[in-house]
């Protein structure tokens, strides 16, 4: 990683969101970053920045960093195969045994190693991550992405029930005892990555498990992730797992690990949250990860995007690496705007499709604002940008920006990724 | 383009398609092509090929070549833009104006080179094209497609009504005249591509016009493509503008342009065609295009395509530039897949979504079977292969030849393309 210099400049063509549904975008302007901050956007350097290092990308696209909200680090070593299960028995058949090996330290290390390198080539800058139930491949886990220079949290996955034999924590106890050791293990190493605390979901969490974890959370200030309403099985059998509920996100709630101001949390999925839960939510400021190509591989089906949106819910997007098969966060943009067009023509005509303005929202400031000012070019924003090379989509006629960032979305690969700042720091 | 010699044989691993619904998957193979046609695929070299020329890929995958049956040449000049709207509207204020442009030669070649030079290192070996009404630019789009050394049927269209004052025919006389202008200065000119009748769907065509063609099509003995029930307002449209019709589809059969032992026909869509519609299909051998990609981004609907399949209905699958984004069959293969996840879940569960095998077959042997013999390895078929090289997608464990298979169609780009075949020329 390049030491940043305390201010420079970027210069090309630049979109970022200014809210949930309008994008500026401009077709040559400079951004400057002051001490890891944006300090402003300008069509011309105004006279205070005058001599800074500015760095000319005037043939790219500038935008801001994307923010992937929930992923599989271990997953990622199966995505793109096995696609033709639903969640409860892909998590049994597929997800489960490749996740028991990473016991295997060397084995975590080879998946890893290869899961970060690439991570760090995507569009991503900053992702909330699962990783396994394992303290030391969590650790190792770590140790790369710290190295990337992404800004991510981390969690070592709890589960104590519903696993299987070589994938399942011994007890409660055992579980609560190895994230213990985890927090302890990791406390003030590292500068980009960060613990959250990871009940898998409530299937896999026993009540005494889910009560010493949100003491930890407690103790630890820690925030939280995990897996809501995801496919109508799994909400069924959480039903009857907590048959003091009255719907899953109580399932959480319950053991306050739920959001509310001490507890920041991401709920991914939500594709069948009920009134109550949405109310829940928006009571507690819980983060929606909407992972559209999960939901579709998994035919678990499509969240009701466009209300969560009008409700003023907090909401980014997620790949869900491997139910997602794609680490593309352009990619899920694209994907989010399509799911939504479906989900209008066949379910629901009253919610109309996403605008590509909204979807680039959810995955830059939506998701962003979980962790804090990120996720646009806004004075004080975290300076998280992307640099997008569209030389390779050759056109006949020039495009302005706008046409330009939408087609990058649905046709980028990530040999249009030419370069990524996140809070100033240069990764490549 | 190499000369072919006479016999050769490709060493790798192979998957290919024996039925609609069974892969045949070698961990190390030789196919053998002689004369341009496959010989036989073989675990060892049979005693009659030693000695000849043998490529060796054993580190790749070879697969047949994909057919893309239904896709659009100067739309892919707007390929991933201007995605927010429906059919209708989209061809108004989207498409009509872009094709215009190709009244202009210099606008047509430069537009038109691109899409040659992408659909070359594509993955597609054979597919049926629509150019725009412009004679000078359809023979142009030939020529150039000519060189890729790509099989392909392309059309100029035809569309005399309902278009827009830059963009459509005088009258049918001028439509027809044009027509076999067209065909009478091609005729006998190349190896690769041939003419296609392609009156751009109903709404487009007055009923002399579709006179004229289907007498064009008997003169000259042509196949025909076009558009089927893709939207329900064109549907409506249809319905008012034939209002002697019971359906959509008659309104091609009522002119002989449907199908039948002298017109092999490909119809794009198929989204919301009745059972009446799909039983005439049948009768007459009309081959689906499915266009998954296009029906999501313009808000179509979700085709029913396991119903087709189950019926016995030739089907094949189609990219529909610029409907659809992406020039990638094997992206075609994944989106057929994910959207009859979606159409399972959400509006009919009896029709279980797609495999993985049905969708490779619909992209290889269901599309080829419009070409000949085409779309798989079996004896005497044409020898169309693609050379994929799965080495970029990095994996922490060796894989079979069937899990390489499905990563490539989910997570492959151009890259991934190494070598291209048809009918035993090596393409590249």
């Amino acid at each position: 990683m390049t030491k940043k210099p305390t201010t420079f400049a970027l210069r090309g063509a630049v979109c970022f969101s200014t809210d949930s549904s309008h994008l500026t975008c401009l077709e040559d302007a400079y951004i400057v970053c002051q001490n890891g901050r944006t300090a402003g956007v300008f069509t011309e350097l105004p006279e205070q920045f005058h001599g800074i290092p500015c760095q000319d990308f005037s043939n790219c696209l500038i935008i801001p960093g994307m923010n992937d909200l929930h992923l599989h680090a271990p997953q990622y070593a199966f995505h793109g195969m096995y696609m033709d299960l639903e969640l409860l028995e892909w998590l049994n058949t597929v997800t489960f045994p490749e996740e028991a090996r990473y016991s295997d330290l060397n084995y975590a290390e080879k998946a890893y190693s290869i899961f970060a390198d690439d991570l760090k080539k995507s569009a991503t800058t900053r992702a909330s991550i699962f990783g396994t139930l394992h303290v030391d491949a969590t650790e190792l886990l770590m140790d790369l992405m710290e190295k990337t220079g992404l800004k991510a949290f981390i969690g070592k996955i709890n589960m104590d029930r519903n696993g299987s034999k070589a994938l399942q924590e011994e007890s409660a106890v055992v579980s609560a005892t190895d994230t213990v050791r985890w927090l302890n293990d990791i406390a003030g190493k590292y500068e980009n990555v960060k613990p959250i605390l990871t009940p898998r979901f409530t299937p896999s969490c026993s009540d005494e498990l889910m009560s010493r974890l949100a003491e930890i959370q407690r103790a630890y200030c820690l925030p939280v992730q995990s897996h809501l309403s995801e496919n109508k099985s799994e909400i069924a059998w959480v039903k009857e797992l907590c048959p003091n509920t009255s719907f899953y996100g109580e399932a959480y709630d319950q053991f306050g690990l739920f959001g509310g101001k001490t507890c920041p949390t991401i709920m991914a999925h939500c594709v069948y949250s009920s009134d109550a839960e949405l109310s829940l939510m928006k009571d507690r400021g819980v983060f929606i990860a909407h992972c559209p190509q999960s939901n579709t591989n998994l035919s678990s089906g499509i969240a009701p995007v466009r209300r969560y949106l009008e409700e003023g819910l907090h909401i980014g997007l997620g790949t869900d690496i491997a139910g997602g098969h794609s680490l593309s966060m352009l990619r899920a943009i694209a994907d989010a705007i399509q799911v939504s067009k479906l989900r209008w023509r066949l379910v629901d005509d009253s919610q109309k499709p996403l605008s590509l303005e909204e979807a680039f929202y959810m995955a830059t400031m939506g998701g962003g604002s979980f962790f804090g000012k990120v996720g646009t070019f806004a004075e004080d924003y975290e300076f998280d940008a992307l640099i997008l090379d569209d030389s390779r989509l050759r056109h006949p006629q020039p495009l302005n920006s706008r046409e330009r960032l939408e087609r990058l979305i649905y046709l980028a690969d990530d040999s249009c990724i030419a370069g990524k700042y996140i809070s100033g720091n240069k990764i490549f």
